[in-house]
């Protein structure tokens, strides 16, 4: 079938909206009409960086649409069913995914061709691609959504509200009356405040450089923020917590200093959650002695910690009851056309998150 | 009271037994005849580093003996009463002691001198001091244990066992079905090891580069051995364990070469738990993006996380109905006079865990 996708086809460069041949779903998998999809910090990660995904790729992985067609032998959605796409493999029966670590699942990514652009073959990323009309996925990946779940806020919580509800929830399980501080507060960052103050945290400690992400992270939930231009953070974060740190410091950059500025925040006992994506030559360096002393923990949280077929329908629950804020997450809307101007506004800082909704 | 101690003059140098003075117990303290004393690596840290412990110092830290006089408002213990000391400061009111996480305690240590040889003022070691026949130390410091618990084998209790049992059950939380590696199995290490056998593990793999210490980490519950000498150790836990890694990986050196060997061993999801006391300046390096990717924990175990009250009476409790050993661990026992012999042994890894004991 041709559909319309934006193609990477060299790193750095800006993604050009293509015709190109999507296959038909091969057996387990289904075939999804991307409906909307976020466009994620991740995804300008792979365009700027040497990844593990080399172009040509059909970028995206933020995705919500309905089932168009389904291939043999799935039975778990069917068309017309409304659905998030996860992202990634979750095959369910690997070592990971049998103890309900689904996020960690360690099968490997297709291997069949599902996009083409003439001769050549296309990789959509983390096995979604959602930067385009129609999206080949292991039916696997699909949580059906109900009827009244908005589709744009339904693609956020495929990557964005997921991961960052799942670092508070399911990664480090705050607790009522912890002290929380969140660095970074973009569109996973604001989800980080909001699951801090859903899960009863007294203090919630925004930090950002942008003062506008700091106004909105007071919306989200935040009771503090620390602006790093005008005070030392570790230092504004300490005088906010009785002179100890925080029980739960969030890293929501993927910086080595920043991380480190995490642990340093991070009370004796507590715990300094990763869940920013460093670059893979990136080291954090920490005090040995102290770690051992101070008895913290430096934990990794990958895409929330998800099992999709658990945590995800939880999320849409979560924003049907007015638990959770999406609408305000979403701050302009692109065509597919608009694809690199969502890109640029998102890189700016302009928006928290940009969507690309489809006709 | 006059009573002999064994003095740290100065840093490396050897301790010297002197005739010193001990002051009556202060309020809220106790005076210990000290009955057995072990001998601990970080003993040796506190002789041969920088640490914050300024010589003059009456080093050891692993005390059990009997109450011979207690201070003012003392009800907790009375004359008579077998005890172990637990060492640094327990004071029950601060932020960590009211979260039931006593080894984090901040209150400061002791203002008052306790012990004194001429004008000199003497420093207990972490608030012991058990290299001498007595020691004042903090009543609540003190649990009392049954008659049938032998003095000698109740003295590792105040350190070493609490430590490595701890390690895995209140720190790591091992589970039954577990995975689990030990980098270093001396006196700390082999506690570690027959902690996770204790705990239910499937697999607890030694790493030592001592043929004899894996000797008797086998004895102590370990399935496995590794001498990296012989075999790259990142290698074998993998090959052991299916291809990914220890569900827990415990380094009980204090190294950051080994503090990134137990991370790079330890499964996605998993948890490398540090044990060993490293130096002030040492700093560990890990990929921060394989962090986040892999989900994995690295955490720091101070004294086993230990809550005196709540943990060494049922690791007295294990060790009186055989579930774990203790008579073992004791290579050798000297009297006050051969301190340095004691310490040497050690050091030379001759023995596990030597015991002053006292008459």
């Amino acid at each position: 079938m041709r559909i319309k996708a934006a193609v990477l086809w060299e790193r750095r460069t800006p993604l050009r909206v293509e015709d190109v041949e999507i296959a038909d779903p091969a057996p387990g998998e289904a075939r999804v009409k991307i409906l909307a999809s976020g466009v994620c910090h991740s995804d300008l990660h792979h365009i700027r960086r040497e990844t593990a995904f080399v172009p040509p790729l059909v970028l995206g992985h933020e995705g919500a649409g309905v089932v168009e067609s389904v291939g043999e032998g799935v039975t778990r959605v069917q068309p017309g069913d409304r659905v998030i796409i996860a992202f990634g493999q979750k095959c369910g029966t690997c070592y990971f995914c049998l103890r309900g670590e689904h996020h960690l699942c360690a099968a490997p990514g297709p291997s069949n061709v599902r996009l083409r652009h003439g001769d050549q073959v296309l990789t959509p990323l983390l096995a979604v691609g959602s930067f385009a009309e129609y999206a080949n996925v292991d039916a696997r990946n699909l949580v059906k959504i109900p009827d009244e779940m908005p589709i744009d806020r339904a693609a956020l919580i495929a990557c964005g509200v997921t991961t960052g509800l799942g670092a508070v929830i399911k990664t480090a399980r705050v607790e009522p009356g912890s002290n929380v501080a969140v660095i970074g507060v973009g569109g996973v960052g604001l989800n980080v405040v909001q699951g801090a103050a859903l899960a009863g945290a007294t203090r919630v400690i925004a930090i950002d450089l942008v003062d506008r992400k700091l106004e909105m992270a007071r919306e989200f939930g935040a009771t503090h923020t620390i602006n790093p231009n005008r005070e030392d953070p570790i230092e504004a974060v300490r005088s906010l917590t009785g002179g100890w740190g925080v029980d739960y410091a969030f890293e929501v950059i993927g910086h080595p200093a920043t991380i480190r500025q995490a642990y340093d925040m991070t009370r004796k006992g507590g715990k300094a959650v990763v869940v920013g994506l460093a670059d893979g030559a990136d080291e954090v360096s920490i005090p040995a002695q102290d770690l051992m002393r101070s008895g913290k923990s430096l934990v990794g949280c990958f895409y929330g910690s998800v099992s999709p077929y658990q945590d995800i329908p939880r999320y849409v629950d979560l924003y049907l009851n007015r638990r959770i804020k999406l609408d305000e997450l979403i701050s302009r809307r692109f065509a597919l056309d608009e694809i690199n101007e969502a890109i640029r506004a998102l890189d700016a800082g302009e928006v928290a998150r940009g969507v690309i909704v489809f006709e």
